[in-house]
């Protein structure tokens, strides 16, 4: 009899506990409020807002909303060192732009390449191996480079914020994508260990590749091109609507690369911009995010304020 | 007292019974037992063949593999007949081919148009809408169109046996994805009532469409191009590995266009090719076959009989 009381005391002491926050990085305020509010009533059956579980599709951006971009974003502080080390393979590319400007090294005129320029370096930089030859180079420049301000490797620059909310939304049964400018095969190489999320869940601006037997095995061998469109702007509903085939409920981004993919969230939508307004523990910046901010004053998006809304930037170390 | 004896005795009851066989439209045989030996020992912890369930990846081709593909493949008699209800709108296509053979309606002449052809068909006869407006016409085809030996719905010409096999899988923690020749929004059209498997889930030949406003309303406009490559031949590793990022570890086909998705399968795999040889109860054939057979003989493929190994091939009405 005394064990079955104790029992009881503790099955009462569980159930009366208060619920645990699930989001204890963010600030409370009107952007917490906003969220929780529709994930409640999005898996609440018989409410207005209700999804059914297989439409509970969420599309994150990665640069800028899921892990810090600057002072250039992560693939490209990549494809920058990639340059450097195949220069002894390509005496052309002293004479031949953008790589020319790469290797002079001058990080304000490196600054001013074009985003086609990056997108080239990329897609030169990043081809001419198989599939997983790629992503071991990704994976182990990932796990040694450091960012130069932060001085710690860039996959513990994810925002801590957005961990939590990606696992709030994997508890409630949404599906969570990512779809990133970046490449996939990049993205691939850190997305399950950085953010818990699979390759297949990855959507990214692609690299032609190309079946065929390498040293004696079949092997995806990555080619110099990139599929079109690329997954940026009006590319991201593009490659949701292929690899997906739903609507998202759900769209996080943080610039005008994203405008499209928030606009193509089915109503009634969550829709997300990270604004970058902190200077002091991450960046402070507006270009790039301008037409997005005016779309969300617009449009009602919530407009996450990395000051005021988050509690800490990065996960403690 | 009475009470916790009778519990006692269900429970044994429960335990002692004979494990129910997860498919029973098989018959026993080979093929039967490697497929059951290759699932229980992926699955088992510890054993040689085991796959941690991140990577239990299964593709199917879908024409020919997990339902009918004769005497057309059925998403050609749809586009044939939307030429037919198009024609009146293109009155310029009396004069083209492959329109006129079509508008023609001899069916050998048909039947010998080319697989470009019928790309070209396809492309063009599913452009010019949005996806979503594209799936509801598919839908209503699906619904009302009738197999001209058969005479039933082309969805319900899917292969029980394959059907008990997509479930097995599932139970067992594979991931089932759909790769198809046919276009991604007609399987999609389909895919989850017909076989349990979500639209992003399907890999397949695909219409380019354009993200814009469309009476209003943002959407998705198909254009009459499809994306290179399709998704056939060579084709199916290449899309798989942009959609996927993983290697399947089961694979199955039944034509030549599916031996580089097999062989694309990451050892130890399960490779299995369905042959169709019950001219009684389906169709029996090899032309587009032969390869395929040629390579499972050398490689060891399992070669599925529909004769010999399907007890049943249609699910009960």
């Amino acid at each position: 009899m005394r064990c079955a009381t104790l029992l009881l005391f503790a099955l009462c002491a569980c159930t009366t506990t208060a619920p645990t926050d699930p989001l204890p990085s963010w600030q409370e305020g009107d952007s917490k409020r906003a969220i929780l509010a529709f994930v409640e009533e999005a898996t609440r059956e018989g409410s207005e807002r209700y999804v059914p579980p297989a439409e509970r599709i969420a599309t994150f951006d990665n640069d800028g909303t899921l892990w810090t971009e600057k002072p250039v974003y992560f693939q490209v502080a990549f494809a920058l060192e990639r340059v450097r080390e195949l220069a002894p393979q390509h005496p052309e590319w002293k004479q031949t732009e953008p790589f020319r400007t790469v290797l002079g090294g001058d990080p304000k005129a490196i600054a001013k390449l074009s985003h086609e320029d990056f997108f080239r370096i990329v897609s030169i930089t990043h081809a001419g191996m198989t599939e997983a030859q790629f992503r071991a180079i990704a994976r182990s420049w990932l796990e040694e480079a450091r960012h130069p301000r932060f001085d710690r490797p860039y996959p513990t620059l994810i925002y801590q914020p957005m961990l939590e909310l990606l696992r709030l939304l994997e508890d409630r049964g949404f599906q969570v994508w990512i779809c990133t400018g970046g490449t996939r095969g990049f993205v691939r190489a850190l997305s399950e260990e950085t953010y818990g999320i699979p390759p297949e869940r990855v959507i990214g601006t692609t690299l032609r590749s190309e079946f065929r037997e390498v040293d004696g095995a079949w092997a995806l061998q990555r080619k110099p091109e990139l599929v079109v469109p690329v997954n940026d702007k009006a590319g991201k509903p593009v490659h949701i609507g292929r690899v997906i085939g739903r609507r998202p409920v759900i769209a996080v981004g943080n610039s005008d690369g994203d405008i499209e993919m928030l606009q193509w969230a089915r109503d009634p939508a969550l829709r997300i911009l990270v604004h970058h307004d902190d200077a002091k523990r991450e960046y402070s910046y507006r270009k790039g995010t301008e037409r997005a901010l005016e779309v969300a004053a617009r449009d009602d998006w919530i407009v996450v304020s990395m000051r005021r809304d988050f509690k800490s930037i990065y996960p403690a170390r």
